[in-house]
C-alpha cells in the first residue's frame, strides 16, 4: 500500500478537521504552522516554523507528496517556495483571484455570478468616483487579509466614506454598496481533480458582529433559488478551476443572490456536514487533494452548527442537547476567537429549531465576542 | 476548561476509531499497547510496554482520569494494577461476567435472555454428561480466550466430542448446541454513568470462516423481534451495571433470538455507526466512559460495512463505489486480520444492496481470510 503524505499550510480548527478526515482514509498529514500549539498538531505530525523560513518551508515540502492550505493568508513568497518543489491543490489560481477583493469580484462577475456594484478605492481621487459608481450607501473593506468582519466600515452618507477609508489607514480598499440583504446564505463545493464536483446543500447564516454565529442547512430558501445557488458554486469551482473544497458566501436580496465573497478552502459554515452530510467538507477536501473519487454530499436531514467564540460551555452540557455534539479546537479562549462548535442533527426541520434554539441560548452564554 | 484525560488499555483499529472520536470532544487519549506499530498511537500518546509491566501500567494510569479498553483479554493483574489506581470503565463486572463463556451464557440466561443449550466441559468425565444435555450435534470452545472463530471445532455426532476436546488441547471448554440459525444479528448498546442507556438499530451480520464480513443496518426482521433484541440488549447492560458499548450477538432461529456472546467494548458489528448513526458507538463510549451525556444512536437511512481483511483495495476503487468511505487501519496487511473497512450509507435499501454488492465484490477480490 502506498500512502500519500498530504503537507497542510495551516495548523488551526480547520486543519485539525482536515487531519480528522485524513485518518481514516490512511492519508498522512504534515502541518505547517508557526504556532507550537497549534490544534491540528495532535492529528499528525507538525513544523512549527515561521512563514518566512524558506528552508523550513522546503524541508516540509521535500516531507509530503502534495500540499494543501486551511490559510488562505499564507505568504505569497512562501507558497511559491513550496509550489517549486510539490503539487498545490487548489491551485496557485484560486488564490489569486480571492486574495485580493477587487480582483474577486471582478472573477465572480466575469464567471456569471451576480455582484453588488463596487469601487476601488486607491487614492484620494477615488472616493468621488467610487461614490458615483456604488452610491452613499455601502461598506468599505480592505482589499487584503479582512476576516471575521475585520478590516472594514459601513458608510451611510457621502461625508462618510473618507472618514471609513482614514480609519482603514488609507489601504488599497473596495467600496461596495450596501446590499439590503434578507438572509446570509453560503454554497460550500468539492471539486476533483478529474474537474468532477459535488455541491452541498445550501446553508443559511447568522453572524454576529461579523463573526459567523450559526449556519442551518438546508437553508429555507425556494428550490430554484437553491439550484441557482448551485450553479454559481460550479461556475466558480470550473473558473477557478479549483480543486478541493471552497465556500461561496452570498446575500439573498429581493429573491435573487448576490456573491459577497468566495473562500478558497473549506469553511466554517461547511462544520455542519461533519455529522450532517454523507460525506464532510473536511474528507471530500482530502480526497480532491489526494486525486481521489468525491463523496456524496447530500444530506439525509437537517443539520445546524453553532459557534463557540471566545468561551466553552461545559461539553456535558452541550451533549444533553437532543441531536447535539461539541467540536473543541484545543485553543485557549480568546474574546472574537473561535475556540468550537456545537452541531445538531434532527430528523425534522422542527425539531431542528427547537434543538437549535437550545444550543444557541447556551451558546451566548458563554461567548465573549469583543 | 478541564480535559479528561482517558486512558484505553489497547492500541488497535477499536483504539483509534476511540481516539478520532475523542479529539473532537477535547478528551485526551492515552494508549496502552505493547506494540510500537499500535493503528492508535496517531490519535493520542502512546505506551508501548508489555501486558505485565507492572511499573509502567501504574505510569499509565497515573497520567489519566478513568480508564477503559479496547482489548478485553487484558490480563486479570494488569487490570488488577490500573484499577486499583483509577476507575475502569466499564467495570471489572463486565469483563468477568464475559471473559468464560460458561459464566457468560450463565449471566445472559440469569439476566433473562435466552440462550441455546450449553455445559461445561473440564474433564473427561464431562464429555458424556455434556452430549447428554446438549446433543450430538454442537460446538466446542475453549472457555477463554476465542475470536474470530479461533479455538473451536464443530461436533456432528457422539463420536466427534472427545477428538475436539483434544484438538482444543483438552481446555476446559464450554459445548453448547448447534443453533439452525436464519440470521445472525447483533445490537450495539451504550449505557452512561448515570444509567441511561441508548441502543443501537439492530443489525444482520454474515460471516465467513468465523470473520465477520458484512453488517448491514437497520436488519430486516420484523419489528417484534428488534424490540426484543433492543429489550435483551437492556437487560445485558443493566445486568453488568456496564458503563460504556458493548455489543450483543444472536442468533435468530425459527423466528425467536438466541444470544451468543457478548462483546463488552466497541465492537466490528458497530463500525457502520461512524457515517450512518446520528452519534458513532465510538463517541458514545467515549462520552459514557469521560461521565458525559450520551447521544442519538438512531440512523437516518440504511447503512452497512464490509471488512476488508488480509488485504486492502487501491482506496480509488473504494471511494468510486456510491455512498462508499474506506477505514484503512494502519496494518500492515497478513492473512485473517482485520485491516480496515468500508461504510456505506444509501437514502433507501433498494440503493444500500446495490452498492454494497459493488463494496462485497471489491473486498472479496482482495480478502485473504486464511
Amino acid at each position: 500500500m502506498s500512502t500519500t503524505t498530504v503537507g497542510i499550510l495551516g495548523g488551526g480548527q480547520l486543519g485539525q478537521m482536515l487531519g480528522l478526515a485524513a485518518i481514516p482514509l490512511g492519508i498522512d498529514c504534515v502541518f505547517y504552522d508557526p504556532s507550537p500549539e497549534a490544534p491540528a498538531r495532535t492529528v499528525g505530525r507538525h513544523i512549527a516554523a515561521a512563514w518566512n523560513d524558506l528552508d523550513a518551508l522546503a524541508r516540509f515540502a521535500d516531507m509530503v507528496d502534495v500540499v494543501t492550505f486551511e490559510f488562505e493568508n499564507v505568504p505569497t513568497a512562501s507558497l511559491a517556495a513550496v509550489a517549486a518543489r510539490k503539487p498545490v491543490r487548489p491551485g496557485l489560481r484560486s488564490l489569486e483571484q480571492t486574495c485580493d477583493r477587487i480582483r474577486e469580484k471582478e472573477f465572480l462577475r466575469d464567471a456569471g455570478v451576480p455582484v453588488q456594484p463596487f469601487a476601488a478605492v486607491s487614492t484620494e481621487a477615488d472616493l468621488a468616483i467610487a461614490l458615483a459608481t456604488v452610491g452613499t450607501h455601502g461598506v468599505l473593506k480592505t482589499r487584503s487579509l479582512g476576516y471575521d468582519g475585520k478590516g472594514q466600515r459601513v458608510v451611510r452618507g457621502a461625508a462618510e466614506l473618507a472618514p471609513a477609508w482614514d480609519a482603514l489607514g488609507r489601504s488599497p480598499s473596495i467600496y461596495e454598496a450596501f446590499v439590503p440583504f434578507d438572509r446570509e446564505v453560503s454554497v460550500v463545493a468539492t471539486r476533483a481533480l478529474d474537474g468532477t464536483s459535488v455541491v452541498y446543500p445550501i446553508v443559511e447564516n447568522l453572524h454576529t458582529q461579523g463573526i459567523l454565529f450559526r449556519s442551518t442547512a438546508p437553508a429555507a430558501v425556494p428550490d430554484a433559488l437553491a439550484r441557482a445557488a448551485e450553479r454559481h458554486a460550479r461556475q466558480v469551482l470550473e473558473g477557478l478551476g479549483h480543486v478541493g473544497t471552497l465556500a461561496l458566501e452570498m446575500f439573498v436580496a429581493d429573491g435573487t443572490l448576490i456573491a459577497n465573497e468566495i473562500a478558497p478552502r473549506v469553511h466554517n459554515s461547511g462544520h455542519w456536514t461533519i455529522q450532517g452530510a454523507r460525506t464532510s467538507q473536511f474528507e471530500n477536501h482530502m480526497r480532491a487533494v489526494a486525486g481521489l473519487p468525491l463523496g456524496d454530499a447530500g444530506a439525509p436531514e437537517p443539520a445546524a452548527m453553532v459557534n463557540l467564540i471566545g468561551g466553552l460551555p461545559p461539553i456535558g452540557e452541550i451533549l444533553a442537547i437532543a441531536g447535539a455534539t461539541a467540536q473543541f479546537y484545543g485553543k485557549s479562549p480568546r474574546p472574537g476567537r473561535k475556540v468550537g462548535h456545537i452541531n445538531i442533527v434532527a430528523p425534522t426541520r422542527e425539531m431542528l429549531v427547537q434543538r437549535l434554539a437550545d444550543a444557541e441560548h447556551l451558546a451566548r452564554q458563554h461567548n465573549q465576542l469583543a
